[in-house]
């Protein structure tokens, strides 16, 4: 045995070590892109048991990759294939440490799954907002290490804000307390903000301190019509004027990606008699119960259909109706797979540039490849579309996965014209961390090497990554 | 004249340069502890400018303190008494660059005074929440540099969380431009985070992207009687479950608090016909135009009634009454002063723990030093108190303020106890430099140095403060 992987045995016994067998899941990413092939895939208890693996890493110069629940896009939390990295992988420290109600807080462990701690909060009365389709197996310690997003953003922001304290094990195996329940200190600098979406190049997230919300106890959702992006941005405005924070969701879908999830979910209904160019989806709630919320969804969205900012609109009638009407925008990503190969763009840009920016990459693209299909959905309350192209009608995938590269780079460039970001939620991994390099300022890529050399010296948190 | 300073003269022009005889009010700090004697007092007009005389600085090894409305309550905006370290006061940096109402987002140069981009929101139909005592003439880039507080945190966060895009110039003259106006963007780290609260001693914050919000056009102001700090807590979840992001305002002020208003001002009166221990002055807001507000407000506190939470409620019928309430909690710090000397801290701990920590910190006090008047209020809906120390009866001024280390002390070490923090929303500054070694790990003040080394590695930005 490799006298390293002997000293970590030492650390973390047997059952923190995974067997040779059982250490292909660890060693791939969730979509199968990259394999990689760790020295050996470590499994500890504690924090002490983290900061001797860490500190046993540094000493002999290994590198350290950080894991999860491994469902991240990016490859950020796969090892390379020289064998020479060590993969950490944090489930087994999955103890929700306390929930202090009266400071709505909860302080958690990094590898409690994410599903665990919505269902805990709630039990203690309370909301915990995070929410995205990977909720049920991704662990909270990549979530702050993605500062992940998902569907509530626009009303509880990403993770980051969801934070308001950390507990690291840095580099050098040192532990950094930073676990405040505060939700006010300005005693220095922000050192949390540093680890929170630095996909464990600074450091390994073993612990936080969570804010917890009051509970929503009515919701209204409803589909609505448009004629076009720029309409939908008119409502999203009138809807944030009208309703305030009650607004927690505003999706955009396209007719096409409505007839896709039509055409191969047959359990699923349109919203309308007739098509319309675009839909928008709508969810308000509140803290209050009864039918306040419902009414005001139908006041609102009443004058928008006189005031000719939509076409027509669907409230539904009872939780069933909600939930189809949410499976019309759930259903997107899965329905474009059945219809062949595509290529995804998880984009930002100001919220007021969506329709202009839809526009012209659209005219672009279908300039430079002629016959492509736009499926563009996305969460247009925050400013993030899913901007993906599918393959022209008959065109087989493998020809048409070799045009990512060209149509990358027609849609990043637009991207980067309308002042955007081309990773909106899923951060730069291993994907997109060449791609970045032509986007970011040299002064910023050069900020974040600085930063990066300071804290981890070494080089040894997460190579490869980021940066 | 001075070589760098002739350089300087001809960067920004003798416009930029603030005559020797003009110079005073810039070397004292607000609160008038702290005088310093500048090399030379800049006003640069420009970004350009700003990154010039910082080159400059950077070129010659002299300290920059950067400098806005010089409002700040710590310090950390005042040179130190060697004449060799220059003042840059961002002021005449007061352009409102942008408005982009379908983004939500204002961008603006770090000169801008609060009030005026608070108005500037109000006429573009949208709020700027950030409001704070200093408004009239603290400057935004101060706000940022010390990530204010003030009132509206409980439901829009610091200001940090208001925050989209920076632009810094660095303490090699470099200008990042970090201006971007995006909710999503996960792209690396997230550097802006390392200038906000840092108080210029990373670099000069010139400009920022905010973040707008929908305008409240209802409002309920109520204070309410309550017999100890517990049950304010208990009225704080109360309203959040049931009145959710409604909840704008939560102060707690003690009888003590209340008695010193009223006999210092005369054109106020007492809530009640009688006194109770403590008071709690609550705001709800909705963007909802009506009465709605004002009927859950009275269904709440009328619920609370019943439940034994508080002891009686007046909620005010017009907008006089409800500036009347709010008069009784912001003139405390005013009647304070008249009363005599004391001793402030701005402290913040768990809110569930502020029961506890006010009466063991009271016990402790009392005992230390018989006779003392507590005079507690604050922010308590974020955890922070304003928890001050009036003399004795018939104590004079100077015997009371030489008290302050001890009184500090006992304060400080109660705070951090509590797992609280020793500056809630005031800063380190001069002020509490050296006090926040005594509470802070090693390893996070080596943390923190570690970062000033790697973004200023000639420790030219505004040197003695908070490190």
């Amino acid at each position: 045995m490799n006298a390293l992987v002997e000293r970590i045995h030492g650390i973390v016994g047997p059952a923190g070590l995974v067997t040779p067998g059982e250490v292909a899941p660890y060693a791939t990413d969730w979509r199968k892109r990259y394999v990689g092939v760790p020295l050996v895939v470590v499994k500890p208890a504690t924090v002490p048991e983290v900061a001797k693996v860490v500190r046993a890493c540094a000493e002999a110069r290994v590198a350290i990759v950080p894991q999860g629940g491994n469902t991240g896009l990016c490859g950020g939390a796969t090892p390379d294939a020289s064998g020479s990295q060590i993969v950490l992988n944090l489930s087994r420290m999955n103890r929700i440490r306390a929930i202090d109600s009266h400071n709505n807080t909860m302080t958690v462990e990094a590898g409690c799954v994410l599903a665990r701690l919505q269902e805990a909060a709630e039990e203690a009365g309370r909301l915990f907002p995070l929410s995205l389709a990977a909720e049920g197996s991704c662990e909270i310690g990549g979530n702050l290490s993605t500062n992940a997003g998902g569907t509530a953003v626009l009303r509880y922001g990403n993770t980051r804000e969801l934070v308001l304290g950390l507990e690291v094990v840095l580099p050098s195996g040192e532990i950094w307390d930073g676990l405040r329940g505060l939700r006010k200190d300005n005693t220095g600098y922000d050192l949390k903000q540093l680890f929170i979406g630095a996909e464990g190049t600074l450091g390994v997230i073993t612990a936080a301190v969570l804010k917890l919300f009051p509970l929503a106890r009515s919701r209204a959702t409803a589909v609505v019509a448009l004629a076009d992006p720029g309409r939908a941005l008119d409502l999203l405005q009138r809807l944030l004027e009208g309703c305030g924070e009650r607004l927690t969701g505003f999706e955009l879908f396209s007719d096409s990606c409505l007839g896709l999830v039509l055409k191969h979910f047959k359990d699923t209904t349109a919203p309308f008699a007739r098509r319309f160019p675009q839909y928008a989806l709508v969810e308000l709630s509140d803290t209050l119960t009864g039918n306040a919320v419902a009414g005001l969804a139908e006041a609102a969205l009443g004058a928008a259909l006189e005031a000719n900012c939509i076409l027509d609109a669907t409230i539904a009638q009872s939780e069933a109706q909600a939930s189809a009407l949410w499976k019309l925008r759930e259903h997107i990503s899965e329905a474009q797979a059945h219809e062949g190969p595509n290529i995804k763009h998880d984009v930002s840009i100001p919220i007021s540039q969506i329709p202009e920016f839809i526009r012209v990459t659209d005219i672009e693209l279908a300039r430079a490849h002629p016959g492509v299909r736009m499926v563009t959905f996305g969460h247009v309350g925050d400013g993030n579309l899913h901007y993906n192209v599918s393959a022209p009608e008959g065109v087989a995938a493998p020809a048409f996965v070799k045009e990512t590269p060209a149509v990358n780079r027609i849609v990043h460039d637009s991207v980067a014209r309308f002042a955007g970001s081309i990773s909106a939620e899923h951060g730069l991994g291993q994907l997109k961390r060449d791609e970045i390099r032509r986007y970011k300022s040299p002064l910023e890529l050069e900020l974040m090497r600085t930063i990066k050399n300071a804290l981890d010296p070494l080089g040894i948190m997460n190579p490869g990554k980021v940066l």
